[in-house]
């Protein structure tokens, strides 16, 4: 008998209809014998629903307010949830983020998470009965209402599943687990069978958005086995879990791709201390975020320094580094943002030379120019032109030859 | 400087702009000086909605979840206004029942209030704050979400006035004051200024249904004074309290009726202990609500037994009393339910004879036939034909001469 947290999206419960088939999902694991906390988000268009009544009364409602209102769509799927679970004969009770007492900072939008109470929740479960709990929501020291901004359901599960100690925290959403690449790119992707904490944080933060990044980093830090399924098929998803060194690791895991990316080159600055804080200060203080920083020493005493930013900000950036880069005696400021960044993740690196030059040597054989190169312990991104992006990806699932399962 | 409860229902908060319309009202009072507690309702159809959604999963939801789902309802209200009194530069703070703590029994879906912990209301009122409360929702001992039943709003708002001393709460519906009797039947119908809360249970008891009784009842147990006003025009509304002994009583207030009545006699029952309860008894069984009872002692040593019942439930009393009037010995089951109650009702009736005797006269004069008279020390009520109601209430309303306003 284990102990299963499982957490299910808007899109899972956007219908009774469908909520009557998540307390079908429920009711099976019950009856295989586990013990089951069941985290809901609010149904799908719910939360912009309410956002959009309140922005009737104001373009920006006041925080606390807003937190209040949001709160309710959450409130909504957990009733609904445990009618139904009921109605099959199956005990449930459910619980708002403050009834569980999940005890949160007073950061209204985006608070974040700072003791949970689980003695009631571990009270049900000893009574039978299975636990609905409201996700994306909880209660400060005085007892305001909080939520965890958007997508923190999924930090809700996970951080429940590490209070619980829970064997297994099952996040269902609408795909049926994390693949080697994206189908749509490659029809050859492989469902990944499981997957380290660490490749995931990079599959995420590189535009595999199955999971919020926040919740993996927390399933992370306290050893929570995470497994993404669908709530619409069957099957057996994919587990997140940490490297276990016995297991015969593939070389790489997958290949994440982004092209939301434009880069910025500051060309010919003087090479001395305080070149990076120099341009990339006025830049932190736009609130632009950086991705990749690559600085390259030139022999005439003045480097190159490139970096990546979102496409969104790409011309505010420019604008804000002209008037920088004549006052730092730059040469040229040039920019493009009409390129991708391909990477290749795999704890399997760490233990294997050699992988970086193979990613170059699959390029350069298809012809496609690298426009920057950026590495870490488990991955290789490169930058390289928008319109190589299909090509590049599938050339390397097939060297890397992702489409077999590992032994 | 007053402090205020206000009240506001489903209709007057049913949209952003109505919302937008009670901050302003709320603003007005604040600007006159006053603190002011503020009570909502959901927005008008969604309580309906959400009990839609309940029903799709159980036509008998828990009532425990039906109870996490319905006050959803009027938290999205609270912070609605909340943020639209913030807009308008009116410092406020939103309230569950849960957060003021209104404790309740574990009743759910008609839970009753045990105690209202004040503390933090008036800490915000202290702070210059308008204070938002949830209506029609509680929290029991263990932290269980409770609502208080259809229309709690009122009970909510009355009971927030009677812990916080307020000096005056105000009911904000879709009518302006209570009438002397349903302006529909009677155009002359007249505004009263006020009227004590004896007469109001009266009149609500008897189809004015500006306001829940249950609210009305606690209103005076505490003797919190009451305002019936309008949302959607400006005026004084309507004052329910105690009598006041140094004012002069109008001698009637006014003239409720009901068209839902039937009647039942069981006609020639021996006069016996036991016959009362013999019939009535059954009659409770099936929960039936029983209303006027009346009871004739004939020189025969029989009796005729005759009440009133819904209308709605009439066939059904009819049916229940078959066998048991031929057990009892009775004579005869005999029915009507083409009749009506019109009722004459006023304080003023305890310091003045004759009044129901000018009533009798009244009805006399037009060729009305009363079937069935009931007093108690504040009113007179008659059953007449139904064909009879809007010719005996005009006549009745010209009679006590309610068209002017007391001295």
């Amino acid at each position: 008998m284990a102990l299963i947290v499982q957490k299910y999206g808007g899109t899972s419960v956007g219908s009774p209809e469908r909520i009557q088939h998540v307390a079908e999902k429920v009711m099976a694991a019950r009856q295989r014998g586990d013990d089951v906390v069941v985290v809901v988000s609010a149904m799908s268009g719910e939360t912009d629903r309410l956002v959009g009544l309140a922005h009737k009364l104001d373009p920006r409602p006041e925080p606390r307010e807003l937190d209040v209102l949001l709160s309710t769509g959450e409130q909504v799927t957990i009733a609904l949830l445990s009618i139904a679970l009921q109605k099959l004969g199956c005990a449930a009770r459910s619980y708002t983020g403050a009834q569980v007492r999940i005890l949160t900072d007073n950061a209204f939008n985006k608070a974040r998470i700072r003791d949970i109470d689980e003695t009631a929740v571990r009270k049900d479960l000893g009574a039978g009965r299975v636990v609905v709990v409201a996700g994306f929501q909880g209660v400060d020291e005085d007892g305001n209402i909080t939520t965890l901004g958007r997508g923190g359901s999924d930090t809700t599960a996970v951080a429940l599943a590490a209070a619980l100690k829970a064997d297994e925290c099952q996040i269902y959403t609408d795909v049926d687990g994390v693949y080697t690449t994206d189908p749509r790119v490659v029809p050859q992707a492989r469902r990944l069978a499981r997957i380290t904490f660490e490749e995931m944080l990079e599959m995420a933060s590189l535009g595999s958005k199955v999971l919020q990044i926040r919740s993996v980093e927390f399933a992370g830090k306290y050893n929570v086995p995470l497994r993404v399924l669908s709530s619409f098929q069957e099957g057996e998803g994919t587990l997140i879990s940490f490297e276990e060194s016995q297991m015969e690791q593939p070389v790489i895991s997958g290949i994440a791709f982004n092209r939301d990316e434009a880069k910025i080159t500051v060309v010919g600055v003087p090479d001395q201390p305080g070149v990076a804080y120099g341009i990339l200060g006025p830049i932190a203080n736009a609130n632009i975020e950086v991705d990749m920083i690559v600085q390259n020493v030139a022999a005439d005493a003045t480097t190159d320094f490139t970096f990546t930013v979102h496409r969104r900000d790409y011309s505010q950036a420019l604008d804000i580094l002209r008037d920088v880069a004549i006052g730092m005696g730059a040469r040229e400021l040039s920019g493009d943002n009409k390129i991708v960044k391909i990477s290749i993740v795999g704890v399997g690196m760490r233990s294997h030379a050699g992988i970086a030059s193979k990613m170059f040597q699959t390029l350069s054989k298809e012809g496609i120019n690298i426009r920057m190169i950026s590495t870490s312990e488990i991955k290789v991104s490169v930058v390289v032109d928008e319109k190589y992006l299909e090509l590049g990806v599938r050339a390397l699932h097939d060297a890397f030859e992702l489409e077999r399962a590992p032994k």
